[in-house]
């Protein structure tokens, strides 16, 4: 029932985080969790220009890191990094995995990077594991849009320790966002740099507010998720040989269309 | 002077792996390694039919398995998994991470997955962390050429192990396979399945011998390696809240055109 409040709250939330400051976190050393993304990404929910070949829609790799309050992957109404502007233009991710490194090396904000695959269509599911520490219990990632000129969802600080324990479960619905570094209305947009740079900006069914915007719903009050993501602590007396990266539901096709 | 040795030793097999067998291990109890994976894949080296745009040449993202001698992902001349079919035609992991899960689960004979993400480019670098233990020292892993019918490149069952210690670095040159699955010649052939299926196959400079084909160079002797991957073990007294995916060279451009 604690669980289920969690989850209601969080995704109250929608994908506007931080749901999570730092506050002290008194919990047990170290604790690993199954990362799974899913996307929802499909033309039923999506009917408006849906990218069917050349690339049909898709998802690109995952990337994030776990890290303290020191570190910021990426935040709405800021201006992304050089790494998150690479990323989300063309889901290349070395340079943004050279500024993770670097915030771990000079103030050592950082605990670790994950990474899981790219998916192959706008629905299907991805996986991977990622540890946290007491000083380091917040989570970021950001998963491109593929084609886009420079979308991305992802998830900016969201906080796995509550005080003396890790969290259990958690769910956040995710919603798509302009790195503010491409200036093209639509997904197979050709690039068109912005100059200056824009902040990070949620896109919505009415915003931008123009009929050419691929999300551009005028009858919508809110978009649907676009993707959802949910980490499961996994438990420590787990068999030792097991891989990892558990948890896996069944099919990649058990998507669920609900919400 | 003995690590260039090894290097040498284990270049001179090119991928046409494995280089290991998993003859009794007594090295430390686990070992951690950063894998970083170079793409070679120039349109310089490799003129003909150079994917140039929707989609340019690019890699898939990274999936590695850490395992015993009782599981293979992949093997020259056997067929390969609906997993394997699946990652080389499409870049789709999922149904390839629940057959390495299985195989964790059922026989214990997988220790950890890793991945790593996609590059954008033909040539460029990506890179993780992975974890070897002594009974299960082998790594093995998939990197979808995009794009492309269904070729890949990877490392199939290579030994970190060598009796009581863990190598310290390994190099190894990598070049293409064909996964048996799809009859494509070139890299932009359209999906045309290949009944019966095919089993996974080394593509030379002169095989398929057929002047369609994209990898088909007569006055080559032998190709030039698309990729590379070199595997650095990690070292135990390394600062603990330093991020696990280190070494990375300065920059993704800094790739060496040696070879």
């Amino acid at each position: 029932k604690i669980l289920w409040t969690l989850l209601v709250t969080i995704l109250g939330y929608a994908s506007s985080l931080p749901v999570g400051d730092d506050s002290i976190c008194t919990a047990e050393e170290l604790a690993k969790y199954s990362i799974i993304f899913t996307g929802k990404w499909s033309q039923t929910a999506f009917p408006k220009q849906y990218p069917l070949y050349r690339p049909p829609a898709q998802w690109s790799s995952m990337l994030g890191v776990t890290h303290s309050s020191d570190y910021s992957m990426w935040k709405k109404n800021e201006y992304a990094s050089n790494g998150v502007r690479d990323f989300a233009e063309k889901g290349e991710a070395w340079v943004l995995m050279k500024e993770i490194e670097e915030a771990g090396e000079k103030i050592q904000s950082v605990h670790g990077i994950f990474s899981a695959p790219a998916i192959s269509s706008g629905t299907g599911q991805t996986s991977t594991e990622l540890e946290v520490h007491p000083r380091h219990p917040l989570v970021s990632f950001v998963v491109r849009i593929v084609p886009s000129p420079d979308w991305f969802v992802g998830v900016d600080s969201l906080n796995l320790c509550e005080g003396d324990h890790w969290m259990e479960e958690v769910s956040v619905d995710l919603f798509p966002y302009d790195a503010g570094t491409d200036s093209g209305f639509t997904f197979s947009s050709p690039n068109f740099a912005t100059i200056p740079q824009d902040t990070v900006t949620e896109i919505t069914c009415s915003s931008p507010s123009h009929p050419a915007n691929s999300f551009y719903y005028p009858k919508l009050k809110i978009l649907p998720p676009i993707a959802q993501v949910t980490m499961v602590k996994i438990k420590k007396n787990q068999p030792g040989l097991r891989p990892p990266y558990l948890n896996l539901p069944a099919k990649s096709n058990e998507v669920i269309d609900s919400v």
